[in-house]
């Protein structure tokens, strides 16, 4: 049976598609169909929402699930009369919280991903501008303002993990792809010493690597088992010798390469 | 006095942080230090996770927040020991959520950011590299691939919405700058037409333009305030000419703009 999901927010939804789903991942076997409605600010638009969502009950004869962010408490009171399971994240928090933090709070809707600090909100384009500046080997003369410098053979996951990390924690994030013209010389790139402190490594299974640059490329010497087994074997003597840590980034998300980058190069992470 | 807040995740704590964050932005004139403490996931790591809480108990001599999504019974008992204010993401709601669901919940962390869909990993890394290919008005041969194209003024906000469109949702989301030979020419670029249903429009305010372009170039022609009057105007009159719906950016984060984009052209989000 399809489990019918509506995220409703007063602001992006983005919060509560978050938690939402993480908690819906811990159930198998599920066969989830998600709808997303946001900006649900005026009592007429939570009307529709209830609508919309008593609909989908007549429909499947079943009561569809509600993860919901909603600040103002006559748009919830509405949206928790529909048919749906209602779940929601803020009110429940929000009142221990501000005991504890001895204020009220300010119920002003969209505020943790609206641009409330214009300091912040530069800091992250910047972030963005020169990770994309550093991308793919480019932009070296730019390793003196970056955060961390992500290396590791073509096709591991670098882009989108430097691109994470400019979007969601307005971190520089160049990234530098070890090719054979780094592996074949004897001297390292210059900017692994003055810049050790802020180097990552990626490793992957030479098996996977393959797989990922045939999909890209189709066959050829590039994606071939002998070249791909060479490079992995020579970037790990080349993160031993240059005493560079490294993670093998195989089965990990591009989430979870972000965050074993940051906390090995010991990084705080912003805007959280 | 400062709010010091702890995220603890037996996962990457992106989930805590931004349910966190939500909360936390409710409270004005908070003075916040946060500390994320990702892959708690051992009763040692739970512990000395415990040690540094205490530690900044005694310190600052006031209880620390602590924003937490554990899965693990045992380690969220070890964690709910310390001197913090403890906030629970998950416990609270995985037990009626296993209630409506007729089923258990598997116990099993670090799921929700993890790749445990193959499929769903691959499609995100082709999202964000389509749109990568397409940024800045490159790759308009691809325009049939992609879910959305957006255009407007260069230094709008259009290539890091792409980004977080690709990242957040697996979307494929080209961006086209309309520069002075689209506006002054009669015919509009080709791809309008065809395309028209995945295109939508960004504007900002003249005045801001001007200041985030002096940002990046300095006194300049392009940054000039006659230069970026003449191009809103034309390029509101643009979209009116040629029907693209369109919003006004100038106090929206990528976040908003993105949902906005996706709300308008009737686009499906991904990956929730």
């Amino acid at each position: 049976m399809k489990q019918i999901i509506f995220y409703i927010s007063d602001g992006t939804g983005i919060t509560a598609e978050t938690l939402g789903h993480s908690l819906i991942t811990q159930f198998e076997n599920l066969d989830v169909e998600s709808i997303t409605i946001p900006y649900v600010d005026t009592t007429d638009k939570a009307m529709a929402a209830v609508k919309k969502i008593n609909n989908s009950f007549k429909k499947n004869n079943s009561s569809p699930l509600i993860m919901a962010t909603i600040i103002d408490d006559e748009i919830r009171k509405i949206i928790s009369s529909s048919k749906g399971n209602l779940f929601e994240f803020f009110s429940i928090f929000l009142h221990p919280l501000s005991n504890i933090l001895k204020q009220p709070y300010t119920h002003v809707t969209g505020r943790s991903h609206g641009v409330f600090d214009q300091k912040y909100y530069k800091e992250r384009l910047n972030a963005i501008s020169l990770s994309l500046t550093c991308d793919d080997g480019m932009g070296t003369n730019h390793y003196n303002e970056v955060d961390l410098i992500l290396i590791g053979p073509s096709r591991a996951g670098k882009t989108p993990t430097c691109l994470y990390l400019a979007l969601q924690f307005g971190l520089k994030a160049a990234n530098y792809p070890l090719i054979d013209k780094d592996l074949n010389k004897i001297a390292t790139p210059e900017f692994v010493e003055e810049y050790h402190h802020k180097i990552f490594g990626f490793l992957i299974e030479p098996n996977r690597l393959k797989l990922v640059r045939q999909e890209r490329t189709g066959t050829s010497k590039y994606a071939s088992e002998t070249q791909c087994i060479w490079e992995i074997n020579k970037i790990e003597k080349f993160y031993k010798i240059n005493k560079i840590p490294y993670i093998n980034a195989t089965n990990l998300s591009i989430e979870e390469m972000a965050t074993k980058a940051l906390e090995t190069l010991n990084i705080a992470r912003k805007f959280i």
